[in-house]
């Protein structure tokens, strides 16, 4: 039994970029795993698009991104100017994969494709966070409504099944408290503090590292730690709310005095995401906390990042995942593919 | 939408007690969650079984199987000495529950009734690892073969989603090696010895705490968490292999000053459960380790089980619970119970 579904592409950052890697690197797996092959039909960046229902060869197209930075001049279908949503409009597809930049403000251009993308029947699979904390349960409805599915498991804690655990395996549960550290470039900067740095150090070692958030208002003000905690509150907890529910407190305040004061004392600061029930929903809140040291989140160092779920009828659960670089998310990404293309 | 299962429990253990209590208990989660209701209508344990196609009362039956130690003078369709296969042939059921006791030997009563059953056309959840390990490739054959679930998320660390993580996330995955404390019996034996008691009082110990394996040979000399290892090779690494495959030494070696002189070294003893990759398939094994301090499982203490996977694209990932009693074990069927429902 073989299987060809048709992707389109939104963004060519690093995890744009990783997920055509993988769809080279992983050619041979799909096929004798799950009998799948991929075929890349459209792609916008923010220099126009390509179209080719014929399919785009992955290898052509990183090499003219990385030689030319964008890939409106593609020869073969390239469309300079073409805009995402104008892309997504005359693609021939079956599944948006949504990788454009976090807009905090507006989701945009990522927003607007993904509604076009569902209201023409296709699936979407996301990497961007930003139109789920903004309109989580209209996109959802809307996916709903096509019978199609809104996959983001990419979008918390990159390969880490953050979403897919809450959602397939904490079934009937009820939860007293979910905490984690979901942001690693903070926790980065944190524990490199820890050993001696000073913030500014840290922040320009994390911003040297990192790949996926370079806005520090997103690290270190917590707000993508606040976003993953949204995704989180709608899609596991059938909680229905925005990123202006979240109680957000970062970082910045924190120096290597309090984190060697806390150390002394047994204990660490992390930057927490907690949701803890509230009535008949939940509070939601981004802040640091110091952990005693036996604390499962207090061995999430470095670029790590955690979840510890509390619940009512499977114990106290904790995961955790050391991952580096944009092709753990990009790999979530191409598991959401494969999970949807097997229904 | 709502939708009604009907179920047949073989085994009436902790795991089996522990199920109708989560049926009673998530009634009503249950239905306003997923519009499901699961109706009982088929139960064996060594005394006898019960048949009732309009529904058993699960409170009833409990009282009952406390009060009197067997279900076969059950007043509402109780029937003395009727075997749990001969149940399975007249129950009018969609799903079995195969919750009876570990028999490393032939795996019955629970193999027999599996068969039965997936040739009968129902689905399975099993608890017991016994005719996974024994006939994994059979059974699985068999549902397939029916256009059936097998399902058996509650045989490998309860409630922690260790099967459903390898298989429906790390889609496309490499792994070079998984490792994991799979016991916690023997991992809360060693825990204790470590604090300073002697093998046979952490044994005791554990014996009059622990639920799930009372026979020694299951837990300190490694076969529970060899099952485990098996169950995890079929059915994530696509490994196809039996019980004996794994070679296997348990913990009946390690003492107190083995566990003081580890520590003193900055590392502690584990009972690991290992694959690694070998040749077109796996090398599997079980044996005590030590582990350095900051290694993931080296934090799996007490009751605790845990897992680190080490993976091509998906990062290192660990996850570990602390579970105690029936009652997550029995979850973890309820989930596949549930999932099995919605598709």
């Amino acid at each position: 039994m073989s299987q060809t579904i048709r992707v389109a592409l939104v963004g060519l950052g690093h995890v744009g970029r990783g997920f055509l890697t993988l769809m080279l690197d992983k050619k041979d797996t799909l096929a004798s795993r799950f009998g799948l092959s991929i075929k890349l039909t459209a792609v916008a960046d923010s220099s126009g698009a390509v179209l080719d229902a014929r399919g785009i060869d992955p290898t052509l197209l990183l090499q003219h991104k990385l030689t030319h930075g964008g890939i409106g001049t593609f020869p073969y279908g390239g469309k300079p100017g073409l805009a995402a949503p104008d892309m997504v409009k005359r693609a021939k597809a079956d599944l948006l994969l949504e990788a454009s930049p976090v807009n905090m403000e507006s989701g945009q251009p990522g927003l607007h494709c993904l509604r076009l993308a569902l209201s023409q029947g296709w699936h979407a699979v996301l990497a961007n966070k930003a139109p789920l904390v903004l309109a989580y349960q209209e996109l959802s409805a809307a996916a709903a409504a096509q019978g199609k599915h809104l996959a983001f498991s990419a979008t918390v804690c990159g390969a880490l099944p953050v979403v897919n655990i809450g959602r397939r395996d904490h079934v009937a549960v009820r939860y007293a408290k979910i905490e984690g550290v979901l942001n690693s470039t903070s926790n980065y900067i944190l524990t490199t503090m820890e050993a001696g740095k000073t913030y500014a150090e840290a922040l320009r070692e994390a911003q040297a590292e990192g790949v996926a958030e370079a806005d520090p208002a997103l690290v270190v003000d917590g707000w993508d730690t606040a976003n993953k905690l949204t995704i989180i509150a709608n899609s596991v907890l059938d909680f229905p709310c925005t990123i202006t529910d979240v109680e957000v407190r970062g970082i910045r305040g924190i120096g290597p005095e309090d984190l060697r004061r806390a150390r002394s004392q047994g204990e660490v600061i992390k930057l927490l995401a907690v949701a803890l029930p509230l009535g008949a929903g939940y509070r939601l809140s981004v802040h640091p906390a110091r952990l005693p040291l036996p604390h499962p989140l207090a061995t999430v160092n470095g670029w790590e990042m955690g979840v510890v779920w509390h619940t009512d009828i499977m114990g106290v659960q904790f995961a955790k995942v050391d991952e580096r670089g944009p092709i753990p998310t990009a790999a979530a990404m191409l598991r959401d593919v494969i999970n949807i293309s097997r229904g």
